[in-house]
């Protein structure tokens, strides 16, 4: 079975249960209010800005054939920044200004030390999770969105068929080099697809919550 | 003002909120149960191990003048590892086998993404705050520990007078450091020292609340 | 005075070694016989292309005001490689499949583990040196180039005013990195500075001789 | 055939091209004036002073089990630095001072950016490669080397038994390395013996020579 299959179906629990987070759940269902959706929008901000440098760094340690397309990743990421900016000013949220929160920190941090340390494809591997994750949750989210939902544009954005062309594309490039890696290395690339479909259930459930940094909030 | 001195004044409530942290005055008074502490043994003996590849990464960005030192704190973690070892053996704690919790692994990429990203003064702002942080929250357990506890040798190994001397060199190469940087960098060593603290404060939270990854355990 | 002015100035002698190089003025005077310039293409071709993953290793390190201007000489990178390419093909070089010489090899090398290790406004001093010294060279060479010869395009693309443009961005940016800096890190940026000045020297001396890895070649 | 054996059978020329390099016959016969070996002192004093931050730079991207014995191969390098300053004290030769040779600047650049950039594979690959061809070099030395030699003890360093053993340590390594990576990587991982071989053999090449940075000596 294809590396991605498997990992899918191996961690088919977990994946179960990031679908059906609340938050995914009551933003479909046009129960989320708007404070708590801007929230999730200024954090989510943070992070596809830090992922230009974490595409960045994989670059210099992909093989040839890959540099356009991350760099073409990046341009794109550049794009989404300006959607959640345009989408920002049309519903009157300020988007800037707000630290990361804890879960989003730990996330964007987790990203860059893969990207520096562990191998290319394992490196690559969190790429595809988080995107696919992304790609799956939305699309949970448009199947019963109101069209005239002024968050749609956001959502359609990823759970779109241009955004699934490109999962599908990270999907074949990742069981290629699943294919060439070694047992050891398979093996740590599948650590590495749960670790990060547990950060992307964090992120929903810091999204949710509102949660902050452990033990600075309370009284 | 030494950075230092500057720092630790400016982030006064943080640090006192981390000092009275109820696992630390829990364990001082004997009210912490042996099933939580050894859930924070577990965790801190990944830290430590963690910590090992991140002193590791500092060495080659660092002045010729830092290697030995910091190749004298891997073997210093080293034999904090065997304290934990020889302490869990003696009271009957299983420490290998838990994966860390959220927090830890949080810390963790934290470290390394500082290590390989930051300026080399950033990062060592990290390592020294760190230590300091142990040094500091230790002594309050210290302050008021039975010294028959058999977390003693625990404790005595960040609360005692060598690794106060330990503490103290970092803290005059950091000062040293922060008068060689530009203004924006001394900037960032103090956005970095108050992350270091408030990953600290998270750390006890966890091994307080025996939290786990978000979103993953409730059901 | 700014810092490039200060450098410019205190590498002269090195600097009028590099300009008067007899790669440039035989090139420039039409005395370069076609197959030793083609070696220096086919060099030159494999050095831009590994200037992609040096840029990209940049990123992570770099303010965020410099992402979108680093990914922008990704592409004008993608670009020159066409250029290359169709030069190659309208005068019949063979542009692939020759590996890198010793001295293209090395300076390459001497990038990634700068982009690594150094500080970020080290690793920008080598940007701004090597382009700097490009542009520069490439002026020497167009001052008495025939204006029909087939390599007038490539001349062109680094004597031209688009990448006068864009140096006198960077030597901007370089200049602002150099005040922020302490007085330590501004020595180390000087000392970048001439190391990529004798690498781009070592660089023409490779492409006037044919060298290639010394004691490999000889009987 | 394990691949250590594989890379040396087939890079046979290379290796004995190495191993009769004059700088080797020529010491051993005692032919070698004290002022070319101090040359080469004064640079190879460098070189491992620098291999310090290439193999702190392994060890975060190392297995666990690799830790400690990277961390002793630190230990080791920095006894080796003391044995030259020894050796130079006992004969009068000034080691510190004199900058990086080109080859030297250059193969220390290929060892930082192999071990950030390249797999850990291939990095341990370049490790191996670089300390065998030490080993089998200086043993080449030792076997017609008058034992009463000033130079014995440093030879004996590298040809003698500790040293023999370290390297046979390296070699089950990294053949179990080999067996765990797949097809890809083992090709990229000969490229890197190869590369390693051939810089040793320039760094021979330029202690014989006295060679310094190409374009800036002559006139």
């Amino acid at each position: 079975m294809p590396f991605c299959d498997e990992q899918l179906t191996r961690l088919k629990p977990l994946w179960t249960r990031m679908l059906g987070h609340r938050f995914l759940t009551e933003t479909r269902d046009g129960a989320m209010p708007d404070e708590r959706f801007a929230v999730w929008m200024r954090q989510d901000y943070l992070f596809v800005e830090a992922a230009i440098p974490f595409i960045a760094a994989l670059i210099p340690r992909a093989p040839r054939a890959h540099w356009s397309p991350l760099a073409g990743v990046i341009a794109a990421l550049e794009k989404e920044l300006q959607l959640f900016e345009e989408r920002a000013a049309a519903v009157g949220v300020t988007l800037r200004g707000t630290p990361a929160a804890f879960t989003n920190h730990a996330y964007i941090q987790f990203l860059m030390a893969t990207a520096y340390r562990a191998s290319y494809a394992e490196a690559y591997t969190v790429l595809y999770a988080a995107e696919k994750a992304y790609h799956d949750s939305w699309k949970v989210v448009r199947a019963g969105l109101d069209r005239e939902s002024k968050w749609h544009p956001l959502v359609e954005n990823w759970a779109g068929d241009a955004f699934a062309q490109y999962v599908g594309y990270l999907e074949g490039e990742l069981n290629a080099l699943a294919e060439q890696a070694g047992a050891d290395e398979r093996t740590r690339m599948g650590e590495y697809f749960e670790l990060t479909t547990k950060y992307e259930i964090a992120f929903w459930e810091m999204a949710a919550t509102g949660e902050d940094w452990p033990g600075c909030n309370s009284q």
